[in-house]
C-alpha cells in the first residue's frame, strides 16, 4: 500500500468509470425475505442469528456491487448494534471488500482529544499491529468529526500519512438539523461549515499528504443537499476529495452533486445507500424483477452509477 | 431503574459525599509492573494477553475506587483498540462497575444522523434487547457529539427518556485546539460553544427529561480549563449537570471547577483519570508507598475526592 490514498481512489474511480460508492447500512428488518425467512436465519431476537443473516446479505451485496463501483462505505453503527460479534462482522466485511479490490471507507465518525484520538486511530484506521490478529484488515479510510479541532485529528493524520490511508472530515452533513450549527454564521461572515472547511484545507494541503493527483489523503464529507453552499466549499478545499452522501434516499439532486466536482470531473465520490441496497423494496425494480432481490440491487446500482456519471462535469 | 438519571446521579453523589468521577482510560504500557510483568500477562504483541492484563488492572482499580466515588467514566476507545474482544471487555467492565453500585458513564462520543444515530443509541446507551444477551448491561449514560444538531441526538434522547438513562453532550472540550472551533464567535456575539449550550439547554428543559432535582437527563461536557467561559455556560444551562473533565493531568484548576457548580453545591460531576489511575508513577505517592500501586491509587483517589469536595461551593 505504498501509494497515496487519494491517488489510489482516483485510479479506482477511473477503472470503474464512475465516482460512485455504495453505503452499507444493513438493518435486519429490511433484509430480503429469502434471507430473513430462511429457517436458520429467522430470529431477530437472537443477536448471533440476526448478525449471520446480515452477513449473508452483505456478502451477496458485495458480490453484486463489487464489479460495478470503485468503493464501498461500511457504516460501523449498524454492526456495533450487535456488540462484539458485530465488530467482528464489520472487520470481516472490510476484508471481503478489500479482497474484492474495492476501496473501503469505514464510516465511524470518530473524534476525541489526544490520547483517546490515538486509540481510535489505532482501532479504526491503522492496520492491526498485534501478532495474533495478522488476518485482520483495516479500512482504507474513515470518516472523522472535527469538533475537537486539529489536535483531535492529529493522531488520525499520522496514521493516514504512515500507512497511506485516508480521512474524510465531516464538514457539512445532510440531515435536516445539520443547519442548526453548521450554517450558523460567524463574525466576518463565514458559516461554521466554512470555518471547518478552511481548517480541513489547511491540514489537507500539507505536502506529505498530497499525492501525484494533487489531492490529499484528507478529504471532506459534504452533503449533496446543500446546493447553494457547495460551490463555496468546493472552492475553499481544492486539495480535498469530497465524500458526498445524500444521493437517493436522502434527497440529494444531480445539480448539487455536480458542484462537488471540479470542472475536470475529479474531486468527489458520491455515495448512495438505501436507494441501492434496499432496491427490492422499490416499486420501480419490483415491477421489473419481482422478488429477485439481487437483480433489483444490481439494476439499482447500475442506475446509480450511470446517474453519478451523468452528474460529473465533462 | 425507574428514577430519572440526574436524580440517581445526585443521590449517588450525596451518598459518597463528593461529586468526583474516575475516568478509566487504561493503556497497556502504563500498567503496574506487578501486572504487566506477570508471566501470563506479559505480551503487548498479543491482543488477548494485553487485554487480560488490562482487565485485571481495571477490576482491581474498580475495587479501590468503588467505595470512594459515586461514578466512573469508561472510555471505549481504549477498549476498541483491542477490537471485538475489547468491546466485550468494555461491557464486562460496565457490568462490574454497575454491580459495585457505581453510576457508569460510557465515554463514547458518538453522533450521527437519523438511522445511524438510532443504531448507536441502541448499541451504546440502551439495555441490550436480544434474548441471548440478557447478561449484558448498558451504561447509565454516555457522551455524545453535537455536530449533527438535534435530529442527530433525538434517538439518544428517546432511549434516555424510555430507559431513564443520561446523556452528556460535548459543549466545551479541554484540548488545546478545542478553541479553534468552539470559541469562534458567531454573528450576534455568541461563541460556537455557547450556541451549542443554548441548544442543549433547550433539549434538556423538556419536562419529560427533568427529574425531581430540577436537573435533566441531558447534561453537558464542559472542560474545567476554560475558566473565563464557565460562568456563562453555567448560567446558560440551568437544567444541565456538567460532566467536567480536565482536573489533574489536563491542568484544570479548582477555581474553574467551582464555576461549574451552582451556589447550592449541585450541578457538576468532576472527573480525573491519569492523575488517579496512574498514581503509582507519581513521585508524591511513590515516596510514600513505594511499589504498592493499589495504595498509591487509593490515596490519589482520596486526595482527588477531597480536592473536588473543596471546589464545591458551600
Amino acid at each position: 500500500m505504498a501509494e497515496n490514498f487519494a491517488d489510489r481512489l482516483l485510479k479506482a474511480i477511473k477503472a470503474k468509470g464512475s465516482p460512485a460508492c455504495i453505503g452499507i447500512d444493513p438493518v435486519y428488518s429490511k433484509l430480503p425475505a429469502e434471507i430473513s425467512e430462511n429457517k436458520e436465519l429467522n430470529d431477530a431476537t437472537d443477536s448471533e442469528v440476526a448478525l449471520d443473516a446480515i452477513l449473508e446479505y452483505c456478502r451477496r451485496l458485495l458480490r453484486i456491487v463489487g464489479p460495478l463501483v470503485p468503493a464501498v462505505k461500511i457504516n460501523i453503527a449498524f454492526f456495533e448494534r450487535y456488540y462484539a460479534d458485530g465488530l467482528d462482522a464489520y472487520f470481516d466485511l472490510i476484508q471481503e471488500a478489500d479482497r474484492a479490490g474495492l476501496i473501503v471507507i469505514g464510516d465511524c465518525k470518530r473524534g476525541d482529544i489526544g490520547s483517546t484520538a490515538e486509540m481510535y486511530a489505532s482501532a479504526m484506521l491503522a492496520e492491526p499491529d498485534f501478532a495474533n490478529l495478522e488476518d485482520l484488515t483495516g479500512p482504507d479510510a474513515i470518516t472523522v468529526s472535527p469538533y475537537f479541532g486539529l489536535d483531535g485529528l492529529q493522531p488520525f493524520i499520522e496514521v493516514a500519512r504512515e500507512e497511506q490511508k485516508g480521512l474524510f472530515v465531516l464538514v457539512r452533513t445532510t440531515n435536516p438539523s445539520a443547519a442548526e450549527l453548521q450554517t450558523a454564521r460567524l463574525e466576518g461572515g463565514m458559516t461554521v461549515a466554512e470555518f471547518v472547511a478552511r481548517q480541513v484545507e489547511n491540514w489537507a494541503a500539507d505536502p506529505t499528504l498530497v499525492g501525484d493527483s494533487g489531492y490529499s489523503a484528507i478529504g471532506a464529507v459534504v452533503g449533496a443537499t446543500a446546493t447553494e453552499e457547495i460551490a463555496t466549499l468546493r472552492a475553499m478545499m481544492p486539495h480535498c476529495l469530497f465524500l458526498v452522501p445524500g444521493f437517493g434516499a436522502q434527497g440529494g439532486t444531480g445539480s448539487a452533486v455536480t458542484g462537488c466536482f471540479k470542472p475536470d470531473g475529479t474531486g468527489a465520490l458520491v455515495t448512495a445507500s438505501r436507494s441501492v441496497i434496499y432496491a427490492y423494496d422499490d416499486m420501480k425494480y419490483i415491477e421489473r424483477f419481482t422478488s429477485e432481490w439481487e437483480k433489483c440491487i444490481e439494476q439499482a446500482c447500475k442506475d446509480f452509477v450511470a446517474e453519478v456519471r451523468n452528474a460529473v462535469p465533462s
